[in-house]
């Protein structure tokens, strides 16, 4: 009950540290992303996969609307876990950022130097008052000198390089798959497969088509391309994903 | 107890997550949606079917003053549910950015462009301090090269896009009523008859024809078009909706 | 208790949702309406009928400056109820509108324009921080494209049309009173004794001419016209509202 | 205790509403003119009269110094009652207000509009956050097209117009006074008489000459004139107010 | 304590009322010149005095480094007493007040005209938020039109005009001091003596001509004059104000 | 309980002193530092040493994405503990003042001025409102007129210069560590051993190649250095600060 | 108990008076100043002494980087003790002063004006919102006219000229010890005596040369020196200050 209390008089402002030296909105902004479905990222020799759990709330409601992987550049891609308006706040931020690389010194702009642009602004709504932390979580890969890279921002603004990482629901249980399942010799197809079958290991190990997101970046074409549902049909067939039946899951991904 | 007063401490600030990641004006946002009379939408192959109840609290009340669908664009309509001030606030952004979108592109504003324009909007009033969120929902419905689309924002600034959805009062009982009515090939006709049924059967499957409006947009003519009150009348006899006697409710739709 | 409590929680803050997705401040505002005596507005085929209460606090206050009814513009009037101060800020935006609408089109501004100009100025208090939203009433008549209109906006900033409609004190009794008399087919004559016999209506059946404003708007001439108090007074006796004795009422209009 | 916690919610708020649809600091404002020492306005066929009631602290202090009216323009002079400081800004911001007319019109600024004037700036400091309220009443007097006006301003920025008025500590006994002897026909003389009379009414019916201030505004010279300290002893001693013995009251106006 | 409770819930604002009328912050300041050490002002047939206490709280501290007593122009002067930094911000503003003064009209400033200068610059501080009030009161005294004049700012940013005050410590003494012996036909000299007397009365009527500062303004010079040690020294004597011994007071003048 | 109490009252508040005058939000963004992992930097006559912990939550997070030490100039070099993001924020802050330099004064910035550069970015954020302090402790190290050099920055804004110093987890024993085994006339490879050795000595005087960054800037060449992975394995080999088996630590730097 | 719970009602905010008149958040600034080592200054007829007592928390710690005397111009110092970053910022405001007026006049500043500039910016901090007051005390000597001054700025903005003063922890007692042996004819090297003296008295009458930093401001070179370490151990000597032992103390100074 003390410990309670005392936290509650540092968590309601915005920009405080703790006693301790915390900073609680941050913590309740990752919280946030927590509560969102999980995405997943893999690099590979070949490539960075990145996937996304997508399962819909209602089956009158468009799968594609639900958007969990968004293209930020023609060699990299975003996914995204938590508050999903706030996601497409940063998403539209990296695609600007990425469209004055361009324009700016005629080239694309680097995977690691845009997430760092992202995580910049991030930090920004964590330090200086008048606004919330962003409640998200992206996963940014792409190509960058013939390299596939994955990074991660959290919501404290922090840049983390992975070879293979999840964000958003279970994480730890999904980040433990991973772990115990990532090779560094993966090839790009085996990379989708540990992406499907690192977000079916907290879904009864089970995926419908339209349920996930898949996209990759590879070194040879340096292109974001979004599989399409026969792709991932097949991934899913070839993982041993099939759902058994259909899932009538009342997901809240915000 | 314990909890209620914990849950009191977070969601007194506009801009701030509470312990478990949630942002509770938002949620109550939704619930001032809640407070609104339903609209309904609903996405047949020949166009978009657009429906709102807007029985009025008063005899003496001009039936078209309860303003619940509005044209947003030659090719594209809003229906809302909620806060009615709030929603011509966003209705009017929406016409801007259409209007913009003519005068700088030569041409219609895609439905996907003018619906993710708006919730970008709404997403700035949960974010930055200053304001409190939109209390209101809003569909917007149109045609985008041939095609029906049917988005769906909410207080949170999410887009959603649905084959057919509710907001407002009622809307789980709503929704299920569509879930399990809706089919993919509906004529425009049968599009008409489910939203008027889906909105009638919150209230006795009665409904009068100056208490809903009832808007589409087809594929064909690509416009915005409000049935007549005679047109409304036809379609509710013709889906045995009359009303028995003439209701005295006392809606607050606010 | 626990009820009262949880209110106080919430209703402070000027521009927050409470959990049932209410906004306390607009309420309360509502609440500043029904303090204010009451104006009565009758929509008649032959014209618009603004009546206002204006019984005085003292025998020595002029009566013709406790200001219940404005000319907005030529052809369009505005009655109000509430905060007497608030109520002279709105108006006077309105007749900028109008001014403005006629210099920039060089036509008479529409009523429903107008109405509208003015809620979506009073909305803007109710959800932008640093100010509180506007504690008054208004009822707007005129004529536009030869027809009778008659408009309510209320603190929330939503506009209603009404063919009858009463603002401030007594309202629910007041608006019986209209519900139960009005016709459609009422002559402007019959207009104006249906307003002020429903003002009496609340008053023991008793009018001064002194203490209450009527101003017409006919669709023949389309213009604003204040009854001279003898004018009022041959209404009163038509129908028959004298006062038998002179009342010292103490009404507080603020 | 109950009511007064419940209050204590809602009165520390500059711009809020209480729940019942109060403006609590606007009504502590007036209590800050009730702590002024009264000051009365007395209108009269033949001009206005302005007489203020300005017993001092200290024989030591400067009678004059202690200002209740003020010239507000060639024709026009303002009596003012509590917080000093603030009436000096607004009668500082009467006089900018006429001099601009006189500028831009080439003519006297009609009292009427003056006082309009002084209530919108007064109402903004009621509703715009960052200021509190002006914790004073002006009543402002002169003479326009010919005829006598006289008007009251209160801290909610409401004008009212009077034939005779009093502001001020014991308001209502002063007022009481002024509705049992104000008669239609008085002369100007009569009228500094009543003024004088109902000041004195409040103070034993004594009054120094050095402890009032007395202008009028005739419609003859239509000039702010302030009495001298001789003419203010005759009116005393005509109306048989001499005091028997000298005050030594602790006076606080403010 | 009821009592008590309650004014703790509206001193806390800085500008806002209290139930009863009050503006506590202002009081509070009020507070804060009694904290200072006491000046006095006294105006003569031939000018104006300015007597100031300045006991040191060390011996090592350079007298003239306390400082109360400032020239604002050749023909002015100020006493001050509260807090000594705030003090000193008020001079600034007078001086560059009668700076602009002799630019712009090419004549000395009034001293009326400067002291409601330097008030209506003291009620800002009162009335908008984002700052405190002053925590000084001012005595300004100076020739105008060949007649001394002496002037009160207190934190409200009221003007008053004296014979004699005295402001700070022990002000209702001191002023009782000055009401006694005042007489209107005091010469300059008479004048000198009577402000160093008024300010040994608390003193156990003893001063040290270095804990006392004192300045003339006469009618025939015109000009701010401050008397040197010597010449106090001779005031001290002929007014029988030799201290006994020398005094090791802990004077805390802020 | 009653010191806990008090010292809650004072420490939510971003930028107030408490009663003895303490600045707690700084005490506590102090705390944010000790819960990053520790860096250290030594000073030796042949140029400085900078070395951090970095040890990696994840086996699949890359080590290299780990930020402690920065380079922030051909010849100066940044280490940090404490919150990753706000330490970039910092670093950004620096480069850029160091380019400013080159560009105005066409020289290397001197290390000193840089550091205080650095610090009174730091103060601002500690005394204006509206942001919270900087949570993240830096060392810069670097040579300026071929003396090296090495500072620290707290979050109070104060710059410290060192011959040896750690920041961060476990900083009292570190800097024990440092105390007793630093000699002045150390050479760089001496010095870096030390470093190294400091950083083990709260780890089971163990290290992991890929668990620490180094990096050196030489009077000789006056550049930024940083060690590979071999060159570190070599120093960890010679001070015999091999790990015995692989550490699964759960190291949360923020 | 009751007197404290009073206490903390007035002490939170930044910029308001308590009943009392007093400013908390000042006198807590002033705790900032008793929480640092002493400076203190001595006014000799030869010139000004400035000492510092900087002790340093660690050996490792450059005794040079404790600054506590500074360099404000040719021909003044500052010395600082208190919140050691605020200091900073405070040296460098008035060495842009300094400059500025070289620049402006073609002279050096006087030591009065630029204490006095420096104040007026200190006292801004203590009455306009949303920063907090400066938590430090200057001593700020030089010469001025072919004289030695000597003034110390406090929290609060007040300036203070002093023959010998000290600021800092235990102030009192060296305040004691300055007044038992301050005289008017100090020669120089007699000041820098007794400033060591003074320092020392706190400390077991023992000081170390790289413990204390001292300059002087001589009427004859009218240029800021700072004595060597050889120097001050020569007059350490020859005041029998050397410490017995080397103390290990672990001083605070922000």
């Amino acid at each position: 009950m003390q410990g309670q209390a005392q936290q509650q008089a540092y968590d309601r402002g915005i920009t405080i540290f703790s006693p301790d030296g915390r900073l609680y909105q941050v913590e309740y902004a990752r919280e946030a992303v927590k509560r969102g479905t999980a995405s997943v990222g893999v690099r590979t020799a070949e490539g960075v996969v990145l996937a996304a759990d997508k399962r819909s709330r209602s089956p009158l409601m468009e799968p594609t609307s639900v958007e969990k992987i968004h293209k930020a550049d023609d060699h990299a891609g975003i996914a995204s876990a938590g508050h999903v308006a706030d996601a497409r706040q940063l998403i539209d931020f990296a695609r600007r950022q990425a469209q004055v690389n361009r324009l700016r010194y005629g080239e694309a702009v680097g995977i690691e130097t845009l997430t760092k642009n992202v995580t910049d602004h991030i930090q920004q709504y964590t330090q200086v008052g008048g606004a919330r932390p962003f409640g998200v979580a992206l996963l940014i890969g792409g190509v960058e000198n013939g390299e596939p890279r994955l990074y991660e921002t959290d919501p404290s603004g922090t840049p983390y390089e992975w070879k293979a990482v999840s964000i958003g629901a279970d994480r730890s249980d999904l980040q433990e798959h991973l772990e115990e399942n990532y090779e560094d010799d993966l090839t790009l197809d085996e990379g989708v497969g540990l992406a499907l079958r690192t977000i079916a290991s907290a879904n009864d190990d089970e995926l419908a088509a339209d349920g996930v997101d898949v996209a990759t970046i590879t070194t040879e074409s340096e292109a974001f391309v979004e599989l399409t549902n026969d792709e991932i049909s097949t991934y899913i067939a070839d993982n041993d994903l099939e759902p058994s039946e259909e899932d009538d899951e009342d997901g809240d991904d915000e």
